[in-house]
């Protein structure tokens, strides 16, 4: 099975930035343990500060499901929304924080009611939580 | 270690009721499918149609973490967050559907911003992709 | 055919408390004329203040047919609410007042959507007109 | 007892339109349903697509009572909340469909606070409970 | 000079209904004393409870000056507000009793930015108020 | 085929009032343009400042196709959504002037969503454009 | 009869600032005008910039009645409301321009509801009108 | 004179849980210091996490005056605010937190307009001030 | 300990106006009760109708205490807000009616955050509960 | 006349995906279509998934005129409304769906008050009657 | 050039209290700073606890500019607002902490359209920053 | 001293479009000015019409400080200001109208609460008076 993690704007300072927050871990480190914990799957992560690069990358579907953390652009982007809703490769939401704790902006996901599922505020591990709903059974 | 799902009101229904949403597998057989993929906890159940009688059942902290699927109190009860709040056991909160896809008055639980994150929409498997947070690493 | 009426919380005070706005006569003499008034029907009656006990009185569903005066728990019910959704029998919603002259957090029934209909404002009389939706006919 | 039911706009075209949720039965031949279930009233109709004429209508009071369903007035007409809080003539709001099962501008009546009380979303059979409140008891 | 009081629905039952708030004196009896106070006024009165014919009326512009009671309309049409601005003969808002007191749909008055101005709260006075609008000086 | 293009409250004071806003053509000169743009079509004007006949027109059904341009009941009238809803021919809406750019309350049209599609904002011309929506292909 | 005409802020500035929207003559000036017209009557003036002084100024009661603009205090002065509640000399409420048509911050006024009733845009001729009210008959 | 202090839910955990904001004294403890310093006053102490139970409780009115913390219930309950409506034993409403500088779901208690008044802020010492309205004189 | 009480707008108006509301007593009489209920402190008394005014004394911190009654200023100073958290002497804040069961524009107070506590709705015993604040244990 | 047709995020899909809301028919078949009706114009057509690149496409101002259909920047971008506002090519707004009947998150466009005007609901027919605009006469 | 700066409720009181927001300068120091990076300035400091006095002297316009800092006034007062649109000297806004980062009542400022612009967030530099703006060039 | 001006989408049009708004300055000639009032700085510039670049640019992080100036995405863009909670360069926001005396969707900037302050209404001396925080004193 092929899943793409798509990581969206600011995701790029992981560990590196905030850690308080996020953690002092980078994704690329975090990603190694992930494919560990799932040897039969080919883990790709694509990164961009650009909505409409994400948009663009969605729409190619060459993987067999995305897991996406849209940061800032959970909460503002309809046409993000749009495409979710246009292809049918399935989507995984995540956030690494606990958005119902933070500002009221980022209560509501745009994002959510087109995803499959949404898991948030398990710090990195929510990738991972996210991961296991491509497992069969 | 000793985990206690907890289900709120209702949940005694699944299998039997709205099984085009919620499927028609009983709880009790699904905890069969969950207790094979979790080998080394102990996984309880309780459920309960009272508000007061989940808040009694929180309190005891007689568990190593919750897994708690408030059903309709998810949008109501400021009681249950008050609660999960004051004790010191960790709460993965869950639901099976995709509470951002429904009705309005769903989008918003009170519990989220108290418990340690949330996982929902992926049907029965919610309760697997919580408990996976409650794994080492 | 059998009929239960289900009154919700402060509703054993009838004839007892406020009766310029509810009138002196208590449910139970109020039954008496209800029962004659449908005399092929078995009406039977529970009333309950705990919230928990009314969804798990639905859910029994040993009735043809439910009629409920939920009182408070009208406006802040998304558990009584779901119940009635999940469940197969017919309820009629009542309310003894006209909720939408009182206060405005009366004005919206979270039940309403999901009862076949509504009957409010006719004082007691409310029972007896939902009663007549079961009539054949 | 002489009693006037009062249909607002587009109700002349029960049966006719809209079937799957109305019904196809028109209001005509429901009326001959109606009489016969209410031998010792005399029971008259109205019907005017104008918000005005509904006015004049209820001012006139003939009647020892009214059944009016507003139709698409009942949730933008001031004017007939004042005409109906104006005359001492009985009101009763009926309704066929659930409004609150519908888009949320049908929730709130403004004609409710100041009718007798009101009926709705038992299809036809909504003006059938409406009649029963002018019964003697 | 040329006055035409505009008078809209509900208000033919003045002196008649609701003698509490509007006082016993019809507008026929109210409008021989309004003329006693402006001789040099010729004062018509034309009431309507239709909407478009007040419309209509007021796009006849033969008068020097309109005084309006718009009643139920001052608060839902924005059609009578287009005539308003679409016509040259000054208009004044009229209402009898203190809207401002009253329920809150009735504190925004659809008509006021369109008019000269508003009097209102003085009881059947109002009129008189608004006439002097229309005096030289 | 057959048009009919039904104007709301005030359009019959197209090209004598606020012609700064409309122009100064009158909806009978613009008419005769109309028709020679569209040969092969009869076209029909109906104008009403009431509400309840605009409704009464809707229902009679005589045409292929209405062009609504319902002025300021656009923003206020369930009683015409209702029947645009119930009737089976197709009504396109048009406004002449940019809804969009003018007070909030034009922001938000009651009827779009039960029209075939929406014109506004290019004077005049907006009926045509709304006619094209009748040619083939 | 003895009237105190009550101005708020910046109301000494008339006639001197802001002559588009509010005219060249000093209030000083229009008063002459003013007693001329109410011969009969003893009118004063008092201004201030200060809430607290103009509650003191209500509260004397020293007069027959009150004519009141009170300014930019009109719309968030709690305590002057409170205080018209409180004495018992009747309170006309005016404004110079049509409060209605300006910022949406000015449409409602905190003080019309305690007030006997309301002239607004009518220029400085709103004060006379206003006086009329005290007036006999 | 005798009072019931009735606790809502996770009041039981007083001086157990979250001793930062609520201090660690249990209010077994407490309650020793309150009856000192009442000592004409019998004092009970009723504690329940479940709505109904504490409706239930205040209907039964063994008790000259209750002094009610109804902790997360404050907010959500209509059916309490029902019962303290129709009863006639006074009812003093007590948080221990000041709830206006917390989350902005606890800044409207449901509950105070029906109670005799409120006391919140003071930590455990609210429960001796409400008592004191018990207080002769 | 020397404790101030500051009374806001028309509390000097106490036990002369709205008796209804607020008592026949004076606030002087009233005093002399609460100095002999509070032999061991010294008791003054400032009033001012000035918000301004009301700051500066707040601000000169001469005392242990304040009981602060805003009046009017309590739903719109924030000036007030900041002088109380800015200063160190505690304040806590009393109102004699019930401010919950009166205008929604008085259910919000901008005070009490800030403040040590709220007490209201025991009439005139409101000042005695919130003095019980500052006696010892 | 050269006109472009700017085409925003997923627009690109058209004809692949969601074809039961927008057809099967990809964009580029549509454009033949649309240049035979209009055989005097240019006809060139941008799309982008990137609200910046719609910007600087619109800034470069090399034709007589924009038909726009920013898909899901429609209702975030105020970036593009700025854009628009600055240009002075006149830019028609065209949407396939009706946005009206859509999410209430559609019912606003951020473009249509800078727009010159705008065209919804006909599906791919849109962009035709969009175009008509540019037609002489 | 003459600027006066004009400080609002509370500022009297900066450098002693709330030290770790507004730093420990009083503003008679900071004054000495600021004369010395303006020396071709005269500069004056006018501070009041009393929002008609802040009035009062704005209308006075002996001065060049004004630097305004209205303190808790900014969010409430209408008055103040009126008065810097009627005067003709310009007024700069300035706030020391950085008030969109504070509670959400102080976000919007009811003194900034009328203003020439704002300065806030800069600590006591904000007051340096605005007097820039009177700077030639 | 580094800093760099950041300028959001659209701004690359100043001097050449709404010239009375924005004046006919070109930013390149004002940036001569400006950089002759800042001998000792070295200013740089960026623009950018795309979110996602002015993220990328942020995140590099080369200068001792950024002046911002975002356009549109003010309003709009959760991304960016998470970008400037995550670095350690600080952030002055500018603006050159005054966004508070413009429509009201400008009137709340998402990105000012995560940076240092903000000025705006100065035209382009708002970016020279925001150059002058990062002066030493």
């Amino acid at each position: 099975m092929h899943i793409l993690i798509i990581n969206g704007p600011n995701l790029n300072l992981l560990g590196k930035r905030e850690t308080k927050i996020y953690g002092d871990v980078s994704f690329e480190e975090y990603l190694e343990t992930l494919k560990q914990k799932f040897p039969h799957f080919t883990i790709d992560v694509y990164q961009s500060n650009l909505e409409g690069e994400i948009i663009t990358c969605l729409q190619s579907e060459l993987y067999d499901g995305y897991v996406l953390n849209a940061g800032g652009y959970t909460h503002t982007s309809v046409a993000i929304r749009d495409c979710i809703a246009a292809i049918s490769t399935p989507v995984v939401e995540v956030h690494i924080s606990n958005i119902a704790a933070r500002e009221s902006f980022r209560h509501e996901s745009l994002l959510s009611p087109v995803c499959v599922g949404c898991v948030f505020g398990f710090g990195m591990k929510s990738y991972e939580l996210a991961m296991q709903y491509f497992l069969l059974g």
